[in-house]
């Protein structure tokens, strides 16, 4: 099986240039096939101040009403993948922006109300994923860069989670790939102490994570990345890295950052 | 040769979404290979006055500066592209978004500082079209839908005029695909008398037009239009067609609107 690496990045690159073009660069000379999937950073809640569009929240959860869905369809799928794909071009890296709608290359399901009517969310899983587009592209040596904007097939766009979309499209891809995913965020791995940054656990399995769970030192914000990290391992994905995205160039020699195994 | 129509829509379609719903499902019932460049709108125009960004002019010309060539990216990059293309997909056209980074598609030049520096505008030849890149989305049997968005090649996004580069773009397809340019505008075509929306000239050649610039009969925005598409001609498109988009479907049956000929 051939291989291929699949780096998601978030807010925290996305809204420093200097960082963004740092990795971008890293990112454009991984060897082999790769693909990119980015969330949004700041600009869209800047945007959305700007046009006083307030956030929408219910129950303390984000609701993504017409104009927030507008507004993230700009940001996300408009400027930052733009911006983002003119740069790999000019790293010679031959990048193709797409959302889940491009293609057809993910269909996602309008999340139901139940307590929460959370408006045009997309709930998708590794069978949402269109593998013979996405072949098709890959086999091209096209460099997908996926902002995390999906659709319904009946004409809707709908924002979708950044990290779910990377674990579906690492499982989806591992039928025809050997995928390693790279979570790049802005600390150096998962911590065995929060308070210490040099503290990264360099392996992690799922029995171990559930002890960590147990004497919570996991932050809030991590434990849903990695327990949908653990399910693509499940799933069939190779190897789950998480670390910091400067140390991407250290990917094909050695492990870095915190290596998830089953 | 295989056939490709080539269809290039304006803001008096974009601007009204009912308007566009029924365009989109008459271009995604044409059969065959088919492409679409879209322009703008009003919507950007919206965009910026939201954003307390006024429209930089010199000498009676718009410039794009970098707030312009942000605004504009995400209007046309992301919300028109990304809804078109979900609109195609729920009409089973499997439509998919580019810019002319997106692939490295096409490669424009800054335009030079002669009187005006005109900012982040891209000038395209049908040169500056990567057919390659082209030719394997089509034969993947995808539908590219272009914003009129190119880049450098060097990490700069810039904005190029759509007629121009869908003139381009149908000069460079026409080395492997019989090509019809399809312009579509809110007349039924080229008016013999400007006041007289029934005066359509059925069939228009070089001289003709001329003839029509010597008695000052075409509209001013036209002019360029036509120079375009009558160039386009010159260089191998099979044939250009200037009418209602609302005539679509007439396209493999009968010519309508204003069709050009050598």
């Amino acid at each position: 099986m051939e291989k291929l690496t699949l780096v998601k990045i978030g807010g925290n690159i996305i809204d420093k240039a200097e960082k963004l073009d740092t990795f971008l660069s890293k990112f454009a000379q991984i060897s082999g096939h790769k693909v990119l999937v980015h969330g949004g950073g700041k600009l869209a809640t800047s945007l959305s101040k700007k046009l006083g569009v307030p956030p929408k929240m219910t129950q303390g959860r984000r609701i993504t009403d017409q104009s927030s869905l507008e507004i993230v369809t700009m940001v996300y799928a408009g400027l930052i993948n733009k911006s983002i794909v003119a740069k790999l071009q000019s790293f010679q890296c031959n990048a193709l922006g797409l959302t889940g709608a491009d293609a057809n290359s993910i269909n996602a399901i309008k999340r139901p109300v139940r307590d929460i009517d959370f408006g045009f969310v997309g709930d998708i899983h590794s069978n949402s994923i269109n593998g013979k587009a996405l072949n098709s592209f890959i086999c091209a040596s096209f460099v997908p860069v996926f902002a995390a904007i999906t659709h319904d097939g009946k004409g809707q766009l709908l924002n979708t989670n950044a990290d779910t979309l990377a674990s579906a499209l690492s499982i989806a891809l591992s039928k025809n790939y050997e995928v390693s995913l790279v979570y790049c965020f802005e600390k150096k791995g998962v911590l065995q102490s929060p308070e210490d940054d040099h503290s990264v656990i360099p392996v992690l399995n799922i029995q171990e994570f559930n002890n960590l769970l147990d004497d919570n030192i996991v932050s809030d914000g991590m434990i849903p990345k990695l327990q949908n990290a653990f399910q693509a391992l499940e799933k069939g994905v190779h190897k789950i890295i998480i670390g910091d995205a400067e140390d991407l160039p250290k990917l094909e020699k050695e492990n870095f950052g915190t290596t998830l195994i089953k």
